[in-house]
């Protein structure tokens, strides 16, 4: 998709002054079109960007990290700009970037960079190219940077991991969960994946399995002490297994963590239940279980570029080779629209997503005008 | 004391052959005087030996670690022989034995050694000599290897504290608590110490004090979230205490985890509240919390003899020259005593210690006859 730079092009953003409910806090805010960039950094329109649980609680402004404000518009207040996660295209480039041209794809590893726009100015060092892997689509190379990533390091950090080793998991059927099932049946790990009990678990069960699961339970299942010795004994050989990944919390995980051995790690990087997580002590003292949490945007902050850079081509090749994309549906916000109107429609996703009305991640596709 | 080797000396020792409570299962049996020791090996006779609370699960049976069958009389049934901690005293050394000679105290490096016990052969590997620094007492060797390294090696193992830096800790009268106090006050540590509220708190905080606590609080002035925000603004300007340690969990403990700061340890030692330990996921998370358990008998283990023996000199010299002395009460089991008698006094002190009659801790001494 190639720029036309003779043509003045307004962009778009997706903004608030202050924290509170995203169906009501959200506007759309139109701003004049990017100058060329400065040295080091580069123009990028962005072609998707999700909207994940987290970014609700950060308009809520419920959330450790938020972003900075912006000044958009000459002569009005600042503002946030919405948006953790994104893909976008180059479209100038400053001088002295030597890694990137235009064209280029590029995910954000700046936690809360404004992603709900159409255009942006970003510094080379906030953002990292992303290989174009045939089979990687713009839906995958936009839901790249948080929840893939999560999966990977909960896997690679704590354990490590044998050949055929188990991996046990609940909230299985989370974008986070489905990641964890690919990459763990690539590098020959298997999975025990625990999901809530309900009417279409045959269903849900084969899609899992489909992605790569080896195993399929739902948390009452663990209620049956006989069927978690059984586990224990016969998948592990009494050993218990080694890796837990977390983000309910709550009585069910207390189950999970039954199914731990020696020196395991508990990996929690989420609580689903808004529970807390409740384990015996004995775990600790005599079973040696450490229980750390996982957040993707503290990995970025402590990681060089270059751990970076391989985490990507990492992933970039497991994904585009993989067989899955998150389900999504995306709502495409027309650069014709007025900003009253972009806004109204894009409170009234935020609506829909508290009342629970998407099953699938919404990605937003803010256009400019050109 | 000397021994004298000409003399015939029948041992006597406080065994059992099947789990149960221990003021039923437990009594007494005399056996023969020891052989000569065989190379690498040491006869060594208990001077004091305590009842921990670890010992009575032992007996029960429901602790993880359990004795080996032992067999201590010709053609009678194999048995266990309680205790696992105590002081003793080299008697006999076998050929082959460099580093310790007759007269040496020694302790068990061995879990589950049969310490209420008259005297015994013991491997050179499974015990390991105590420095006679100035003011160390029999008192202080025989309750040497349990509370001692665990509250060294907790304020050691996890977190690189500072001088000045503050630790905090719940059960702060129990004996690894008081052992905490002191060894934290040596290294220039402050501690932050939790208790119960009782009618006494005012003499139980002097008494802590004067072992070196800097602060002493109750569980429920933990409920105040004003003193809990101030604690950790003004004492900790802002950054939370980095180390934690827990003998309790339970609600107490959930609050208590709110002094944490950004990348903290809690590690648990112990539940006295026989609660789970009950975590917000997002300390997990957004705060970096590492919880861990630490089991001396782990430790152990796992370390080196070197490591051991510079952990004992270490501690000898801290605590010989240190205020404190555990609260306890010593129990003579006379030679006289025939076992009937001597069992039946055995199973009465369990009986008053399931009762809770005992304050303080009770050290055996089981004499041999000479």
């Amino acid at each position: 998709m190639a720029f036309r730079a003779s043509v003045v092009r307004l962009n778009r953003a997706i903004v608030y002054t202050q924290n509170g409910d995203p169906a009501q806090v959200l506007r759309a805010l139109t701003y004049k079109p990017l100058p060329p960039p400065a040295p080091e950094t580069v123009n990028i329109k962005y072609l998707l960007a999700p909207i994940n649980p987290s970014d609700v609680n950060v308009v809520q402004g419920v959330y450790p990290a938020k972003p900075s404000l912006t000044s958009l518009v000459d002569g009005q207040p600042d503002v946030f700009v919405g948006g953790n996660e994104g893909l976008a295209e180059v479209t100038h480039v400053g001088s002295g970037v030597t890694d990137l041209v235009k064209g280029d794809w590029v995910v954000m590893t700046k936690a809360q960079a404004g992603t709900w726009s159409s255009s942006r100015n970003v510094g080379v060092l906030d953002v990292l190219k992303l290989p174009r892997v045939e089979g990687l689509t713009e839906v995958h190379g936009a839901t790249m940077t948080v929840n893939p990533p999560s999966a990977y390091n909960m896997l690679n950090d704590y354990v490590a991991l044998e050949k055929d080793e188990w991996v046990v998991q609940n909230g299985a059927n989370s974008a986070v969960g489905q990641a964890v099932i690919q990459i763990a049946a690539s590098r020959g790990f298997k999975t025990l994946n625990l999901v809530r009990k309900r009417s279409d678990i045959d269903e849900l069960t084969r899609k899992l399995k489909d992605l790569g699961a080896t195993e399929v339970l739902t948390y009452d299942d663990l209620n049956d002490r006989n069927l978690t010795q059984r586990i224990v004994k016969e998948w592990t050989g009494g050993k218990g297994i080694r890796l837990g990944l977390n983000c309910v919390s709550g009585p069910d995980t207390t189950s999970m963590a039954r199914l731990l051995g020696q020196d395991a790690y508990l990996v929690s990087y989420g609580a689903m239940s808004k529970q807390p997580l409740a384990l015996p002590t004995g775990l600790f003292i005599f079973k040696n279980l450490t229980s750390v949490g996982f957040w993707q945007s503290r990995w970025y902050k402590q990681k060089t570029r270059s751990d970076k850079e391989n985490l990507f081509k990492t992933l970039a090749t497991l994904i585009g080779h993989g067989k899955a994309s998150p389900e999504h549906e995306i709502v495409t916000i027309p650069a014709e629209d007025s900003d009253e109107v972009a806004g109204q429609k894009v409170r009234e996703i935020f609506a829909k997503i508290a009342e629970g009305q998407y099953g699938k991640k919404v990605l937003l596709k803010i256009a400019g005008s050109e």
